[in-house]
């Protein structure tokens, strides 16, 4: 049985053209890029390139991007280090962040070097931002703003251009995780002013293990792994030179093919929502499935017996979609997203998240399948 | 006209049936670990086996093998955590380590948080273990060793079973980065009481980007990148599933074929200095090279006009070594670890780190060449 992956915002399968350029890589350049001989040398100059066709994407200078294993290496490396070397004494987030945001400023808090804020969110996740200028105008320390982009569990998109002008007006640094939108959504770092941003290659078909930050020129951090001079003294540890070519390919496919993607992931989702409208009694969404991420439906199906196993037969029907997001239901505890945004629900959450490989049959057979299991 | 490469101790080519692994994986395996469904279970399920392979190897238990992004994160995280959470407040290292661990002591150094000290080491880079002995017996404060197994320069061995022994007579904990022995000398940490080590896939013919911390069960440390439950809440970040394979089948091959691998190695090395000493007047070693690490020979070259540009022509001539480490010769200093072992000297080092590929005839040609130059 051919199975129907619709859980891209944990995981997307690499794309082949992107398999390519990392095969070709790991047969062709092995050297190490700090050495100074031809292998080295090549390996060099194939990852600066890399960082080159990056930077063009985003619009932002070669050397404001840093690599990293993941968002979540750059996201721990902005919060605790704007702390330690920025000076900076007050963080505001928000309760929906990822985890990796939001046990950074545990660490943070716990340790007694900042203070952590958290701004309100209405039902649909989205950021109150009369809270936000409230905060930052009460803050006297110098402030950070940690706020991602999209919810990675109900999609809930944030206004970037405004958020990032509030903090500005407000002398604050801004932090945004945009590990779900960089690929599905065109972010000119020339035009918003953003201090820090944090993306991750396998959220949009590229390889695991390798993402990058971008720091603006003007918040210069020091390391978060120390050791020798790679990345311009910015992180050490010899550089992910696959991964690094499998990214900068990925991000180059996702932003040629931006539109077509998205045309084809929304019309799917949308068509998804009705068909689930039509043959589930009783079927809401979590989030803002008007406004937020077109990748993602956070559907909520009414309280019933068959609820509590409802992943389990989905995936029985060959059907891969999640409860909340894959790093938390892998412990089975209930999404920290959802249950804020609907405390006393006793309803059941699924998140179905698409890629432009998916079909109208595919969702069909889900929505059949759902409709026999509830 | 086929390269000859003698950087072996920066990195590694990828053996091909590493990458048929890792080729694999990332075609066929591309959940989500942390994902419920088949495709996360798929994932998760090789990311386990890969990690009993590498503990089979190293005869430890799985729970005590962490995956990481390199040795840098691996060594960053023991040094750092260990202060934060074992109450570790004096670390002794040696002026010989990579700059991981130096630079991570340096933070430490800087945050206040633990007191810094460094063991005598001779003109062959051999740790003083009467002076270590001193230290610890000095010390009031729960105390931490950082000593690596091999120099990556000049390839001195630490007498592992002894320092661990020393270590745990006197209550300290130690930490040992070894990774330029792992999968090139047998390592059973059932037998070593060894409280932490750092190893990295691309020293032994792995990918890059990929490493390991082992933890002995007794010295639980909180994350060093916080964020999902991954790796048993241990670090946070979706794991780089196709490294974690390729790192487990490298390893593998490295202990299957070690006894084969070592001796031909050896033996290349030392005809290596043979044929140097036989050929090019004033030829010197750096370190051990008797009882160091079989695959480094650091050689010291008299004074001389050409000397500096040994490593270009060497380059020219279609021949990869390295002044010092890789992590270092990018940026054009002077080895920190030759400069500690010979202060005031003027000669010319050249490292050349082996592999089971090179051929006799290539040696003969790399002595030509440099008879030539000099």
């Amino acid at each position: 049985m051919k199975r129907i992956y619709l859980d891209n915002s944990a995981t997307t399968p690499i794309d082949p053209l992107v398999l390519e350029s990392m095969t070709t890589a790991m047969t062709e350049n092995y050297g190490n890029p700090s050495s100074i001989h031809a292998e080295g040398r090549k390996a060099r100059a194939t990852i600066e390139e890399a960082r080159k066709r990056i930077a063009n994407q985003l619009n932002c200078s070669i050397g404001e991007i840093f690599f990293t294993s993941g968002g979540t290496e750059a996201s721990n490396m902005v919060l605790k280090n704007s702390v330690r070397d920025l000076g900076v004494g007050h963080i505001i987030s928000s309760p929906l962040e990822h985890h990796c945001v939001l046990h950074s400023l545990d660490s943070i808090k716990e340790s007694g070097a900042a203070r952590i804020s958290f701004v309100k969110v209405d039902r649909e996740g989205k950021v109150d931002l009369d809270h936000l200028r409230e905060l930052l105008a009460a803050a006297n320390e110098k402030t950070l703003v940690s706020l991602m982009h999209a919810n990675n569990e109900v999609g809930t998109l944030l206004p970037l251009d405004e958020v990032s002008k509030i903090c500005q007006d407000n002398g604050a640094l801004f932090h945004t995780d945009t590990v779900q939108t960089i690929g599905y959504y065109p972010i000119d770092l020339d035009k918003i002013p953003i201090s820090f941003l944090a993306g991750s290659a396998h959220k949009f078909y590229g390889p695991k293990g390798i993402g990058f930050v971008y720091i603006n020129g003007d918040n210069i951090i020091k390391p978060y792994l120390d050791g020798g001079a790679q990345e311009r003294n910015m992180r050490g540890g010899t550089e992910n030179l696959y991964g690094i070519v499998g990214m900068a390919t990925a991000l180059e496919l996702a932003y040629v093919n931006l539109e077509a993607r998205q045309k084809q992931i929304r019309l799917l989702r949308d068509y998804l929502g009705v068909q689930l409208e039509n043959n589930v009694p009783g079927v809401e969404y979590n989030g803002d499935p008007i406004g937020g991420h077109y990748k993602i439906l956070s559907v909520s199906f009414p309280k019933s017996p068959k609820g509590e196993m409802l992943l389990m037969n989905l995936d029985m029907a060959g059907i891969s979609a999640s409860g909340g997001s894959a790093c938390s239901s892998g412990i089975d505890v209930g999404s920290h997203v959802v249950g804020h945004l609907h405390p006393d629900s006793e309803r059941h959450t699924v998140r179905f998240s698409l890629n432009h490989h998916n079909t109208k049959e595919e969702i069909d057979y889900v929505v059949k399948e759902l409709k026999k299991m509830l």
